[in-house]
């Protein structure tokens, strides 16, 4: 039988590439997608989407009231950037402690499933810029999760996979591919229009558009204009 | 003007202490009530009524539905275990990573608001066995704090404050009656009645009603029996 993990599935390209390496390694890899009343809402209904072509053992939706706390372009009424020049800083799309929550909710799963291993598709190449996606981030998750459960009181070693930390959009998108990965199916527009359809202009086309432009595939986005 | 706090608040006996206790050193405290589905859902009535009581800046409610991930007793369609015997273990009452995730939501909305200071009732002593009640996590999401978010980028240093880690139930009550907290606004039992009355039999009541006896004040609490 092979060993469970649970792969956090946003429905966007990383985390589906992400949750296509974990079953690569030979995972039964259990999706985890949190709706946090995100700006861009569809990509919860392309995560199930994914998670069914990739073959994931199971795929939940745990919902998430973020826009109680807001902050964030993707969880208040603060506009998104559009065709924004790359400034080192950390944008308004960052949402506060996001990944924090994300992992801490995939490590309670992670416990109720017997599982020790956590895949999460944070990227700190093209990464806009997000604290929570650097490897000392990770790194110190995976410590407290030992701290922090009566798994790892019992013994478990908890591993957190980030399988993207260290590749471009374009050795993603390859390596995707090569799994068989569908990214027809995948959203990452922060600011899709109605028919969910991407905007082409904020920080999330930008990336993952040149992303396809230097892997040398056809994009197969839909954009709305 | 006073320095912003954020408090974890349940509505429970400790919470409520720890928001008095955060008061009285002179913090503007922003209580974070987490509605995760919790079976003992009357805690949630009170929170309001506790925070308005101790004068806290703001209160908000965040929905997590933890129902989705389950695997406790206050969480799942397991039965709170009566008039249990301590053992040492830890009992169906932990819920997986609980407190890394409302941890983790106190770190956002810290962040929102300009805040370092993150306050919770976490307790090591009565605690019922629960691993992150251990003053070793506490310590561990403190350092991952700095690293996870856009504030500890720019330089803030979160603090997680648990004061009363090393009390006992009884120091924690003569604790908070000294600064005024009206514990019969609080609400610990783990499987209330309808009209919200205490068991008086699960472990939350039975070291509740322990920790009166033995700070040797009247128990405020309503008993179904």
């Amino acid at each position: 039988m092979s060993k469970p993990a649970v792969v956090l599935l946003s429905g966007g390209l990383d985390s589906a590439t992400c949750l296509a390496i974990a079953r690569s390694e030979g995972f039964s890899a259990h999706a985890l997608t949190i709706d946090y009343g995100q700006r861009h809402r569809s990509e919860l209904e392309q995560a199930a989407r994914v998670a069914a072509a990739l073959g994931a053992a199971s795929q939940r939706v745990v919902s998430l009231d973020l826009r109680a706390i807001g902050g964030s372009a993707l969880t208040a009424d603060i506009a998104v950037p559009k065709d924004r020049a790359e400034d080192g800083g950390i944008p308004v799309t960052y949402v506060p402690a996001r990944n924090t929550t994300f992992l801490s909710l995939a490590l309670g799963l992670a416990e109720v499933l017997g599982a020790a291993d956590l895949f999460i598709g944070a990227n700190d190449v093209d990464y806009s810029g997000y604290p929570d996606c650097r490897p000392e981030f990770i790194e110190a998750f995976e410590k407290l999760a030992n701290l922090a459960t009566a798994a790892g009181v019992r013994g478990t070693r908890f591993s957190v996979h980030a399988p993207l930390l260290r590749m471009s959009k374009a050795e993603i998108i390859r390596r995707g591919m090569a799994l068989g990965v569908d990214y027809g199916l995948t959203h990452s527009c922060y600011d899709p229009d109605a028919q969910g359809r991407a905007c082409g202009h904020c920080d999330s086309c930008i990336l993952r558009r040149r992303g396809f432009e230097q892997a040398g595939v056809p994009d197969p986005t839909r954009y709305a204009e």
